[in-house]
């Protein structure tokens, strides 16, 4: 197989800015975990890679879950007593408390205040508030809002639905040279909400587009599913899949400067996470990596004790660190065409390290091979330093006893994955090296 | 089994004060390792618990060692030319050399001296000093005494006796649930030195007084007895009942101010020590964690090669590393009620830790389960910090896949070991989570 | 086994003295990986130790290289216009290209430019270099003089030849109460270069000296070999022999006042590593431990993955970080007779330790023995600092439950390995410890 070109194919310059207008393309829309929301999203990515959408019908049992009813919204406002909305939905789709039961009636302030939520440290930002499993209506607004809120007999109207419907995500699958797997996650289920998680749904897009394009040995799977729900009703409906998946990664919050910021597997040391980690850590200095934790996105589900699947999580910042999350000012303003292109370049690398994680056997392993007779070797034996790809040649030759993949050997060593990567070619050409699978059986 | 209340049954600036005063009631009696100051010590400890009191006689073998010859002693003086008692055993005890052989005669200030101990560096102190083994006498005095004998003849007398007797030893059990053993031990052969040892002995006999009263899963071993000879007459004697000691503390020095000082057992990371760790890391920071040394207290003998026991040692200031340790100025002043009930309160909450130390197997492994509609879980999603108990939900839930006991997940969480306990109880009674003892053979 | 001295029998002073010396009649020899250079060398060496020498022939397959062709020297210069040896072989030896091709013909300066090598940075040394494998002339000078020749036709002549003959290298062998065998080597093949690797050379003919006039269990070799192809040749014509090999050290630039700088076998953790680390770290503060890396001297042959052998390198500071190596400032003003005494003293305590690095049994592991009635404890207990013997001896019981040698006892309790040795025998001698190998079949 030749070295694929993960890591270099497409300028990311160009791509980002390719992958921001897609996240400006579904701003507008209001999601949740169910509705029309979803469908136009998915909608918006059809237009880009080709989705198997699927339906999940309300009351479908999944592991100790239910399909809820499916949410639908047309219209919300407060009207004051003059008939002024003065909160419209129109305006802000986050206005209404996302899963609100419908409602329209007179109430007074005092009631009123009871369905208000509101930020008083941000009294400019609106909330993002959400009550998908208790019915209940409610309006979210700036601080500066509430305030001004006088005495008066206020219209409350909430034109929404919860019928029986479906659930609906979306499904990218890419067949590979092999059957194993690598999972690709980002939900889907929030309203206008720029770094989270329109930056993740974009990001995977533009990655799909991608990999039909560059020769891969994985298959790959993407889901843009609404979260905890959507990746349960998927584990429930895929367990005979679940096996064939070797590494994972959940995307959310990647079009902010922040981070980059791993959140390691619950296994804590698989492939995934030694990638990431190899990677996030040459990438920036500033970044983080967390171990596991039980709260977070839907790592929570591939990750809990049933699956123990290896999926970490890749962010920016980390969700709920930043003080814009959940609010109004994660807005467009917020990611950027250049974060976006980075944190593309981030995941693609380390798909880069997956993809040529390759355990070599030295064919020559009594002592080094002569090198110089090859041309692989200066002649003038000197004092300066030694040549990079020297050094990794006598590396991989070193460590190429069948116990070490190339990973372990760019961590141990130093030296760069790609550069091992170059020798092992050129030990290869030279019959120096073999990649253990290719060996007979029992050969090593 | 409910949830024992070790943790909080009784206050703590109650039993401080009562620790205090068996303590001073036991100070004045000059104890060896063998004698009536052990019995008298025993008999007062015998008012609060049932104490089985042992007698084993002189010359019995206990592995390498033998039951020395019974130590009493009635008087002891040096009296100076004009006849003063100017050093006086009834003054206090520490003036003999402990286990001294009796002696009466005149002799010159010069052969005085070859029997004299002082401490140079603390001129008002008496030094304490022992010669089991080695036939000796002599006498222990403050530097300033020994610098004021001028030339004279003096007498010197030590009434006392070494016959065929016993070692004398005390044994408190209490049978738990199950026959797994926890094994509590104090030495009991100083004489008047408050916080070497008076403090373990008075700790563990309200120890003692306090497990009657609760519930427990282990069956406790409280042991009062000599140091080295006394545990390994007792080791010698029990070899049968050893295998079923599952951890163990060896207890000296708890009523200063210092530490608290936590001894690993030889074996290093057994639970005991995992449970002392976490208690005394919370409990100060100034805490001291030490990995075991074949020098110290009992634990010494428990920690043998051919014993290897789970057996801990807990002080405030470690030994030897107190100026106070060792002579008169570790008097009654030296300790106080608080610092014994805080080392009464570190003991109960790592004996809470084992009694709970449980297994617990998550019922419903694949995904998260729904805590939302059993009533478990906040339905508003917003952005604060989330609630503690439902942290600690999810992170059971997460690890509890049989390798993890609640230590394990308090340890990697972070989150207090009472909070898991309390929601492993709330998600046990919503079915969701089994302890794994009672899980029907080969279920998990 | 009588314990040996190793670590005391001959004064460092002395000795430093007499390595100093053979370095320095090695020095002026021209030595190269073939030829009369090496012959001569090994003869020298002859004089103090009894060596076995062994011709390779030339065009000898050893693994993936070919013995080369042997190359010798008689003289070379450069002469001006005028006729005047500007460049003269006989003034130093590094003035040629090492394995050069002869040559002779006039030249203008800016051809002869492309065979010349200097160091602009250090303009008054000449640096060393060679071209083994690849035809080709060349002078190495200073810089200074480099920057003094004018345009001018210049004669340049190199008497040299490169016929078929031998690989010529050293083997010192030295039966010891078993077959497992310390295999000790340095590189032969440098110039005038006394610390790379006179030093070596010398510091292990005396270090073979020495080991006649003493007991050892394990059999010594020591090889006295050109750099790369030698070890090679000896791993090719020695495959039979390397299952004995159970620690190894390759000696280079050990006479300068650097470091001492251990670099790890590709084991990391194996005997020798310990040992070694063991003792420079309680050499000097400046000790720098490294882990293996492949490249350096013959470890990389010794430590190749078809191999693998538990050989480390000493040196004092390491190759190609101070600015004299591999140039003529590495000249006898570099080392001293005491850097290359401590450097010998470093090795014959690893040794020491590698010779007694016993498992002991714990006779009598069920609770401790009584020291004080076998004389072994002071009687009069007291609260100063224990006396190290006796902490010894309780470490020694303590541990040796048939898992731990003596050295895992020094870096558990961080007493000196020679008072574990010490007391050891003690408790040997009373019964109390006895050697694992020592004991029936079975018995532990």
């Amino acid at each position: 197989m030749p070295v694929s070109d993960f890591d270099s194919s497409i300028k990311a310059e160009n791509i980002g800015g390719e992958i921001y207008r897609l996240a400006e393309e579904l701003y507008p829309i209001c999601r949740s975990i169910t509705g029309n929301g979803v469908r136009k999203t998915l909608n918006i990515i059809s237009k880009h890679i080709s989705l198997e959408i699927k339906e999940v019908a309300t009351g479908t049992q999944v592991f100790d879950w239910t399909v809820p009813r499916e949410w639908n919204i047309y219209d919300a406002f407060i009207k004051n007593g003059k008939g002024e909305r003065i909160i419209d939905f129109n305006r802000h789709n986050l206005h209404v408390l996302n899963y609100s039961i419908p409602i329209h009636k007179k109430v007074t302030l005092e009631e009123l205040k009871n369905h208000l939520y509101t930020l008083p440290d941000h009294p400019d930002w609106i909330p993002y508030r959400t009550s998908y499993y208790d019915d209940k209506w409610g309006f979210c607004l700036t601080h500066n809002q509430l305030e001004n809120l006088e005495e008066d007999t206020y219209e409350v109207y909430i034109d929404s639905s919860h019928n029986d419907g479906y659930l609906t995500y979306g499904e990218f699958c890419l067949k590979g040279e092999i059957e194993d797997e690598i999972l690709l996650s980002a939900h889907i289920c929030h309203p206008s909400l720029a770094n989270d998680n329109l930056s993740g749904i974009a990001l995977l897009t533009f990655l799909a587009k991608l990999l039909q394009k560059i020769r891969h040995r994985y298959t790959y799977r993407i889901l843009f599913a609404p979260g905890t729900i959507g990746a349960i009703t998927w584990l429930a409906h895929n367990e005979n899949i679940v096996n064939k998946i070797k590494h994972g990664l959940v995307i959310s919050c990647v079009g902010d400067s922040g981070g980059p910021t791993y959140k390691r597997s619950r296994i804590g040391n698989a492939d995934i996470d030694r990638a990431m980690e190899y990677v996030v850590n040459r990438f920036n200095q500033q970044a983080v990596i967390e171990d596991f934790s039980p709260y977070g996105y839907d790592e929570r589900q591939y990750c809990s004790p049933g699956f123990n699947l290896p999926v970490g999580l890749l962010q920016r910042s980390k969700y709920g660190k930043f003080p814009q999350y959940h609010t109004s000012a994660d807005d467009l303003s917020f990611i950027t065409p250049e974060n976006l292109a980075e944190s593309l370049n981030i995941v693609k690398q380390a798909l880069y390290i997956l993809e040529h994680n390759e355990t070599y056997i030295n064919l020559n392993p009594k002592c080094e091979p002569q090198l110089g007779r090859r041309g692989l070797y200066k002649t003038i034996g000197a004092n300066q330093g030694r040549d990079d790809r020297q050094t990794a040649m006598l590396w991989m030759l070193n460590l190429s006893d069948g116990t070490n993949t190339l990973l372990d050997i760019a961590e141990r060593s130093g030296i760069d994955f790609s550069t091992l990567l170059e020798v092992a070619a050129l030990l290869e050409k030279n019959l120096l090296l073999r990649k253990q699978d290719l060996l007979p059986k029992g050969s090593s």
